[in-house]
């Protein structure tokens, strides 16, 4: 008899050879007709495995991430089989899973794949899933897999480095593959699949080897998953905040500046400077002061943090002077600095919390190729504080901070979250800094701050930093993708490095504990999703421009300055729109730029000292007339829905 | 017959021989017993100096900078002779005027000097001075000038190093040193004198040499002056923005941050935040549009706009990317970032003048015994903006400016300033950059808007910046101390060199004309100007706490925390004292802060819901009774009387 634990903690007990498939039916005939793959004591294995030892087994569906991995990585065998049909005499190389798909390296020679081509390998491929051929993992010695594949050099290569006894073959119709493993039972499942783009690959992706092509495909069990999953990417497409930032004019990247260092220009950068006042307040109420600190620092600074031993060699390099022979870092995070303020004065139990709060800018290197818009770039700016205090404060300052984080969140409609809790490994205690009963007082300071704000939380164990416990909240955006957004982590380790104190009630130094915490994260990454979020139809408070008025004719410029002019007085951010065009060329054009409202002025208009209103995105030159005073208060009602008031 | 041409523009003949002294005294016997110093083409001559030749002759009185050069360093003459007196067997070395005053450097040998002597030097010096021994300049060979100081290894090096037939001394009274000349007539003007201080100092400031001894002194024609003198620098002492921004906890040091980087601690950070909206909020009236850029920027943005060329070598040095072979710099200035801004899309004439802001923080690197508190620094915030106009549009952008550091000048308190312009030297228009019609147009632009505005000028030909003509205002502090604050600078160089363009009324590409421009300069500086200007006691507008809030004692807390929230509701910034201590020790306390008003609040107080209001700087527990809104009331009184609202 052999003891399988599940993931629900039960454990089951089988004779000495079981199937996961077994494990499945025995669970439910329902469950296993969803089960497409598993993984045994951490390792992807077959549905049709022989499970011989105690164990802990992992059933998944499409559901989860490892049916998903295992349903393309499937595909792609497939796919590689019709290839090989289509095209005789190419070399197949590598076809894993990735996210959202799977791709094949191929070597086609002196043949060539393109566009027109998909159709026919997606309709074969249907064709072969359809007949519902079983893939079955088969060991085959060194020998004779060489053997196979002695016409095939980069599959030659791969068995090469691979130890005798450890390899396998998978075969599934009339197509074999070298393969480790990780299938689902069969391909009849797959009933939907699109190949959906190919591109140039280097062998084991070193550009001295041979160019290969690389076919991506994706694959799903149900035609309408596809149709979605596509329609998805039209519409990310479409909000691709690099696409928006520059329809919108927020944001530029130059050449001579360099890459990765964005450039905000005037509307993004009051775009941004109005959700840094936004927080900025809120901060203030929550008790929050504001400093200033340089974007240098010396490398002194950072050996002393213990982030120049770490990241240093990987990091922008240091900053040489002239004649001095000092050394200085462009400053990758503001925490040393705020240390350092900390460490200005002395102070005691009484003078705690205190919260330094920065809109600092960091710098860190990335690879050009790793680069992206705004979300992966070399120079950001944190929304960045740091709490100082007594480890009995942490509990309350662990629950404010999370109020903090939920009123962010909620004032700019982020609303489907979950708080991913980062513990420490209970089986390794030894590998983190810091005594065990801080360590008890912190992490039960997080899960109790957390359950007392309702949060929908997962625990991960072995995640904490070695230096603290988190807390990171994981947004799902419109398009329900998810964004690590807003960290809160406690740190025991540089306090101790920067020896900071205070002066407890026993008249004693203490060491304080420090939270880093960060609601945005990135001001840079944190607007490029809130633009893929909102398709750059911000929240109204936070739009560049709320409102354009739109003249009929240039007749009614002087009309439209003095509804510029009122609409000011009522803190109502406005434009006019005075250019000798059509009023649907500008109606088109405001469209373009998500303007909220359209207030169109005419003839009419002027006469009655009113505005035509036409919201974005609805039809109709102007649905509603209103004076200035009501247009005023529809646009404070329609802020105050997702704007509240910060109270502590 | 010679002809001297004076300051004035005349011209006078005189017979070969004249002294300066002759001139002045055919000017006026009144002047002349007033001139004590002279340069004759450039060069410090006596008053006694035979003329020979054709010349233009400058005469000095105590009231001109070269008048007070030679009553200082001939004072130092006098004190080099009271020191042989008094230390026989020393070794005189060097002894110039400075600043203020003057020094000489001594060998003492195993002999001290000790700041007990001070008084009896001083004394001597008077007790010689009233002699009035006539300084008198004379040639020597230098094979005697070395037999002279054959025992001096200080004055034999220098006279080793000069040319036989260019070597004078300088005899007064029974003493005679190595002189280039530069003295006032006699010793009889000398009426007051002070030593003090001594310091170390290296033989020629190579610290492989031997340590000297240098006594700083410093004289006067008159005791009043004296007096006054060193009553300014008490002041000075007590105003010194790096005393006063420690005690008002505005800005640190950390030597492991590194020198010359300040950190701004919150009430600091807060001051900084506030004179940032303050002129944020005026730039938006004047149709300025933020924009942010990254604090570095490719070397090659540097080669493009000249900068590296001109100080590459002399600055922070490039930091390099691990592996892709970049070099970046620490921006030195934001004007390269803007102009690539502008670039970021085509203007045409009618989308001109683009006004781009930006508190940009910059990077210039000083030597470190350069630096001093705010005033020197490293890394400093300018309050930057550029102008891109066409050149017809100069003008009347010219004028703008003016107003707005007119604005910013009277919103704090700047009441005595100049406007220095400087433009071309006429005479070699050829190294000046761009046309010379643009050129006259740019001159002209800045002298007709300093007339327009009724600004006091001073024109300075040749002074301009090869790129462009400019205008600095020099602002006199309430210790009379001039600063040069605010600087307008046309610029015809960078448009070319960053290519940029509009579209002009002709359908053809124009390359604009750019301002740069910065009102208060740098940030860091400019508070520490502000800082010693009002001694701590900003416009109230400006204070970090407005009022403090004195609880006679912990009972009246709950009352001392509703006038709070009350303050807040008129945005009245206060803090509450709830200290147990005594309510004596809490008025010193808020007078060492500079804390406005100190609210006092005790039975009385509470049942009648009134505060009693003790003005900074004036006696008494509480001169006025009144309630919260009358208390507002006064403060926005106080306030409206500097911070005006800014109309364009």
């Amino acid at each position: 008899m052999i003891k399988i634990s599940l993931p629900d903690g039960s454990v089951k007990e089988f004779a000495a050879v079981v199937t996961p498939m077994d494990v499945a039916i025995s669970i439910s005939e329902g469950f296993a007709r969803n089960v497409i793959s598993a993984s045994f004591d951490g390792t992807i294995v077959e549905t049709t495995t022989p499970l011989t030892t105690d164990g802990s087994l992992i059933l998944y569906t499409w559901n989860d991430e490892g049916g998903k991995k295992a349903f393309w990585h499937s595909t792609s065998h497939v796919m590689a089989q019709v290839l090989e049909e289509m095209y005789p005499g190419i070399q197949l190389t590598l076809g894993p899973a990735i996210a959202n798909g799977f791709y094949y390296d191929v070597d086609f020679g002196d043949q060539k794949i393109t566009d027109a081509d998909f159709k026919k390998i997606e309709n074969r491929i249907l064709e072969i899933s359809r007949e519902k051929h079983e893939f079955r993992l088969r060991p085959v010695s060194k020998a004779e897999a060489l053997e196979v594949y002695k016409d095939n050099v980069y599959k030659t290569e791969l068995i090469s480095n691979l130890e005798d006894g450890t390899i396998t073959f998978c075969d599934h119709s009339s197509f074999t593959d070298l393969c480790r493993g990780g299938h689902i039972p069969n391909t009849g499942i797959i009933k939907a699949v699109k190949i959906m783009s190919i591109a140039g690959a280097y062998w084991r992706g070193d550009e001295k080897n041979k160019q290969l092509t690389r076919v991506y495909g994706t694959s799903f069990p149900k035609q309408k998953d596809l149709t979605e999953y596509l329609e998805l990417l039209e519409e990310a497409k479409r909000r691709d905040h690099r696409k928006l930032g520059k329809e919108l004019e927020l944001f530029a990247f130059s050449a001579k500046v360099g890459q990765g260092l964005p450039l905000w220009l005037p509307k993004g950068a009051a775009l941004r400077d109005r959700l840094e006042q936004f927080l900025k307040k809120a901060q203030k109420k929550a008790g929050y002061e504001q400093v200033v600190t340089p974007h240098i620092g010396q490398k002194e600074l950072y050996v002393t943090s213990g982030h120049y031993a770490k990241y240093g060699a990987d990091s922008f390099q240091p900053i040489n002077t002239p004649a001095e022979g000092e050394e200085f870092l462009l400053k990758p995070m503001n925490c040393p600095h705020h240390c350092e303020i900390y460490n200005v004065r002395p102070w005691s139990y009484k003078d705690l919390p205190k919260r330094y709060a920065e809109f600092g800018t960091v710098y860190r290197y990335e690879q050009s190729g790793e680069l992206h818009g705004l979300t992966r770039v070399r120079g950001f700016t944190q929304d960045d504080a740091h709490i100082f205090c007594t480890p009995d404060q942490l509990d309350q300052e662990f629950k404010n901070v999370i109020d903090l984080v939920l009123y962010v969140f909620g004032s700019l409609g982020f609303e489907n979250f979950t708080a991913q809790i980062s513990l420490r490994d209970q089986e390794n205690r030894e590998k983190y800094i810091g005594s065990d009963e801080n360590w008890e007082k912190a992490e039960n300071a997080i899960i109790n701050a957390a359950a007392d704000k309702g949060l929908k939380t997962v625990v991960a164990y072995g995640e904490a930093a070695f230096y603290g416990p988190k807390l990171d909240f994981m947004v799902k955006d419109a398009l329900g993708r998810q964004w690590q957004l807003g960290t809160i982590q406690v740190d025991y380790n540089l306090p101790e490095r920067f020896e900071l104190t205070y002066k407890g009630s026993d008249d004693q130094l203490h060491t304080p504990v420090m939270i880093h915490r960060a609601p945005f994260g990135s001001m840079e990454r944190f607007i490029a999703i809130l633009i893929e979020h909102t398709a750059g139809k911000f929240p109204l408070w936070l739009m560049p421009e709320q409102a354009i008025i739109l003249c009929l004719s240039e007749k009614y410029e002087i009309y439209a300055k003095k509804v510029l002019n009122l609409l000011e007085n009522h803190e109502i951010r406005a434009l006019i729109d005075n250019r000798n065009e059509s009023i649907g060329r500008k109606i088109r054009d405001a469209e373009m730029q998500k303007t909220p409202f359209m207030l169109i002025v005419g003839e009419e208009e002027e006469k009655n000292g009113t505005i035509s209103v036409r919201r974005q995105g609805q039809e109709g030159n102007g649905n509603m007339s209103v004076t200035i005073e009501e247009f005023a208060a529809i646009v404070n009602e329609e802020i105050g829905k997702t704007l509240k008031v910060f109270t502590v």
